[in-house]
């Protein structure tokens, strides 16, 4: 028996794994790919969806060593490659990369659909702003369950998040214009030297 | 003669075309393309870029009738869609759905590289992360000029994002579930709504 989940939270999913499993949990692998989409239900499925794209296992104590080695032949199998990692690390990491992203886009959208110009300025919107909130569109159940169950990383980053905005915000009250460029180039810079991990797909 | 820009902001153009143009200034018509891309020079030249997109004109009082209905043409004939409104009206829509958005991004991105961990996470990140932060990637210098020619109203519109974050920070320390998952309910429902305005592209 090899038992999966593909969560985007492990800490969480061990736990209840321990609780549900007990003398079986040695065939539990958990894994989190790294794909999706911000539509749910098999029909929306796609049998590329993995290609290209990184799975991250997170084998406790007790995973049989075997059960990885299968683990890894399935996402292999449909085109992924395979990162192991403590769940630990994996849920500071996507805390930071995936978690927080999500809710500082929820945040946004609300906060434009609460201004009484919100619907008339969504009208005006462009590419960047597409871009910028397609996570907002998210399954509500699906991130209502990774923010709470992941709350104490995610709450950690986004202070750190407010902190990196609040320098930008003074550079801009301070009209300093080349700080501020600056600032913006070193971000510039990491964004456009970035390429989804050692598995990057083309686009 | 037609003079246009295509500037990200409109208020300080105006304010740079009184100055420069004197009068000659009925020949101006400002001008934003709701279009563009991360990458800057003629070298990543498009002559697709602007077919269905909006762009909004916001002519003055001293911009004669004739050179709207110029420009509008010429807009016309690379496929785009023309929007008229105020330069007011437009400053504060685009401080909201754009340059908003854009200052979130490198904020973002700066608080993900300040981290220790910081270039393992970016590693690991996926799909979700490449569209939230493409706009990251965006040049230093004309989003310098734009943060600061809009700063006011960037600024507001950050303080109403700030407080929207709050809202959804407090409904996870509180592990309220059913708050969380409405809250974002009503994110998810307006962007899975929305689409790039009445000049919608298919992506």
């Amino acid at each position: 028996m090899l038992v999966m989940d593909v969560g985007s939270t492990k800490g969480d999913v061990i736990e209840a794994a321990r609780r549900g499993l007990q003398d079986q949990l040695g065939a539990f692998v958990p894994a989190h790919p790294i794909a999706g989409k911000e539509l749910s239900g098999v029909e929306h499925a796609d049998a590329g969806l993995y290609a290209g794209r990184q799975v991250v296992l997170t084998p406790i104590k007790a995973t049989r060593r075997s059960n990885v080695q299968r683990a890894t032949q399935v996402w292999t199998g449909v085109g992924a490659k395979v990162v192991t990692m403590t769940a630990e690390a994996h849920d500071s990491a996507f805390a930071a990369v995936s978690h927080l992203p999500h809710l500082l886009a929820f945040a946004f959208v609300k906060a434009i659909t609460a201004q009484p110009d919100g619907h008339r300025f969504l009208e005006l919107a462009g590419p960047g702003f597409r871009d910028f909130t397609r996570i907002a569109a998210g399954d509500p159940a699906m991130w209502r369950d990774v923010l709470l169950a992941n709350r104490d990383q995610v709450l950690q980053h986004s202070l750190a998040f407010r902190a990196a905005l609040s320098q930008f915000e003074a550079l801009m009250n301070a009209g300093d214009t080349q700080g501020l460029e600056d600032a913006i180039a070193a971000a510039s810079r990491v964004r456009s030297k970035w390429h989804p991990g050692a598995a990057a797909s083309p686009d």
